[in-house]
C-alpha cells in the first residue's frame, strides 16, 4: 500500500569534531523515504530550489522514493547547518535558512490523495491539516512535531492532534506539551487529546510505545560509532510506518502489530547514526537488517 | 544462602517540591537489606552513631537483616541532606556529615566470613578490599562505587576491580571510569579490568546488563508518582543480590540468571521512589510484586 510523506527536503551542513559535511541531502522527508527501505512505495511530497542537485532527488527515487510530489520553486533549498558536541547528543544550531521552504505550500497529486499511509512530517501544524484535509480517507495518520510548534502555535497543533492516530514526540516535547512531568500521565494526557497511540522517543536510550491497552519499552541498539545522529527520529519514523503498512495495519488494529513496527523503527533508526546524511542507511542490506533485530531482540526478551 | 552487604547506615533529610522529612532511615545497607527482601538473610556490616533509633535497627532485623555487623560507635551517625528539583531527578546535596562513618573500620563477624554473596556497597575501595580480603570464599562479589572513587582514589579501586565478578554503575560513571563515550566500549572497558558482568544504571531511562555473551536493556517501570527517589539503586541491588542468591547464581552462571535477576532489581526498585525513605519498599508485598513483574515483562516483550 502506498504512504504519503510531507516533510522537509533539505540541505544540511553537519559539523562532528571529527568532520564537516556541507550540503549534504537532509530533510525529513528524505531520512523518512529512504528509511522505509522500498517496503512500500513512499509518495514524497515537499519543495526544493533552484539549487537541489538532480541526482539527491534521484536517490529518493532510487529507494522506493515517488517525487512526483517535490515540487522545484525558484530560491534556495531549505538549509540547517549544526554542531554536534562531543557527546554526538547535543547540538548548536548556526543556522537554518528556510529558503523556499518558508511559503511552502503542500500540494498533493490529486492521483494520490487515495494514499493508505499518510506520516505527516514535522511542519507547521496548519500546514500538517492543510494536506490531512485533502486526503480521502486513510487508514493511518501519524504526526511527528515539535517544541516550536508546541510553543509557538499550539491551538492549530491541538487542532490536528484531535484527527491523528499515531503522535511521535521526544520526551521533552511530550512534557512541555502537556505540562506533565511523569511520561505516563503526559502520555495518558496525550491519548485524551486525540491519538490513541502516543510513541516517545528518548534517543540513546530508546523509544516508548504508548498504545491502547498496553506500553512497550524499545531500547536504542547500542552502537560501537556514531558518526552522525542528525535524521534518526525520521528513520525511525520511515521504519515504523513501512513496517505498519506492510502488515496492513490500521488505526484499529491491535496493539501487537504496532509493538512489532516499534522494533522495526529502532532497527532502522539504528543504521542512521553510523554515516552522515543518508550514508548509514543506504549502506544496509536485509541481512544486515535481519542480523540487527535479532541483536535488538535478544537486548528486549529477557 | 547468606547474603552480606557493607555499606552505610544512615540518616537523610530529604526536601522534594511538596515535603521534608528529616533524619529518615537511610543509607546503602540499609535499602540493600529491606530490599533483598527476606529471600535470604542479609548480614550487615556498618557503623552508626549513638543518636541512632533503636527502632531503626530493629526495623532492618524485623525485615531480613543480620544487624550483629552493625556497630555502635560513639558520635553522630551519618547524615545526608539533600533537595530534589521538581523533575524529581537532579538534586543538590545540602551536607553530607561523616559523622562516626569517617572512621569507619568494616568489621566481619567471623561467622559470616563464609557468606556465599557479597555485595561491597559504595564505600572507599580499600575499605571495600579489605572487607574481601577477609572473607572465606564468596561465590559471587558485586561492587558499586561512585564519582568521587573513580575521581580520587583511582588506583585502590581499579585494584579491587580486578576481584570483583559484578560491578554496578551509572552511566556518567561508567564514562568517567574509562574515559569511553559509547557505553558499549564502556562496558567493554570495565570488563577487561575484571567484572566479567557490568550492570548500567540509568534511572528513569533502566539499566543496561553487559554479561559474557548478551547484552540486556531493562526499563524503568513507569511510575505514577514519584515520592523520593533516594536509594533506589541500592534497592536495585538488593533485588538482583536477592534473586541471584536465591537461584544459587555463581560467577560462572549463564547470562540467563542474571538476565532474570535484573527484572527482580527493576521491579524491587520501583517500589522505592514511590515513599519516602524506605516505606515504598515496607508497602509491597508478594501481590504486588507479581504484578508488577507482569507489568515490566509486558513492557520489555514485543
Amino acid at each position: 500500500m502506498a504512504i504519503l510523506v510531507v516533510g522537509s527536503v533539505a540541505y544540511d551542513t553537519v559539523e562532528t569534531s571529527r568532520e564537516r559535511r556541507e550540503r549534504q541531502l537532509g530533510g525529513s522527508a528524505s531520512y523518512f523515504t529512504i528509511a522505509a527501505r522500498g517496503r512500500d512505495q513512499v509518495r514524497c511530497v515537499g519543495v526544493v530550489g533552484d539549487d537541489f542537485r538532480a541526482e539527491d532527488l534521484q536517490l529518493l527515487a532510487d529507494h522506493g522514493g515517488d517525487i512526483a510530489g517535490i515540487e522545484k520553486a525558484p530560491g534556495r533549498s531549505f538549509h540547517w547547518a549544526g554542531r554536534y558536541h562531543a557527546d554526538m547528543i547535543e547540538r548548536d544550531t548556526l543556522a537554518t535558512e528556510l529558503g523556499v521552504f518558508a511559503d511552502f505550500e503542500p500540494k498533493v497529486p490529486q492521483e494520490w490523495l487515495d494514499s493508505e499511509y499518510l506520516f505527516l512530517a514535522n511542519i507547521h501544524p496548519s500546514l500538517q491539516a492543510h494536506v490531512l484535509d485533502s486526503m480521502h480517507a486513510p487508514k493511518l495518520v501519524a504526526l511527528d512535531t515539535m517544541n516550536l510548534w508546541i510553543e509557538t502555535t499550539p491551538e492549530p497543533l491541538r487542532a490536528i492532534l484531535g484527527r491523528v492516530d499515531v503522535l511521535l514526540v521526544n520526551d521533552s516535547e511530550a512534557r512541555m506539551l502537556t505540562g506533565e512531568r511523569s511520561l505516563a500521565h503526559a502520555a495518558r494526557a496525550i491519548q485524551a487529546m486525540g491519538p490513541s497511540r502516543v510513541i516517545v522517543k528518548k534517543g540513546e536510550h530508546g523509544a516508548l510505545y504508548f498504545g491502547r491497552d498496553s506500553v512497550l519499552s524499545v531500547p536504542a541498539i547500542i552502537l560501537d560509532d556514531v558518526v552522525d545522529p542528525t535524521g534518526a527520529g525520521d528513520c525511525f519514523a520511515g521504519g515504523l510506518m513501512g513496517a505498519l503498512s506492510q502488515a496492513g495495519a490500521d488505526r484499529d488494529s491491535e496493539d501487537a502489530v504496532f509493538r512489532q513496527a516499534m522494533l522495526d523503527g529502532t532497527v532502522t533508526a539504528s543504521f542512521c547514526p553510523e554515516g552522515f546524511s543518508v550514508e548509514g542507511l543506504l549502506r544496509t542490506d536485509d541481512d544486515a537488517y535481519a542480523a540487527r533485530m535479532s541483536r535488538l531482540r535478544g537486548m528486549m526478551i529477557p
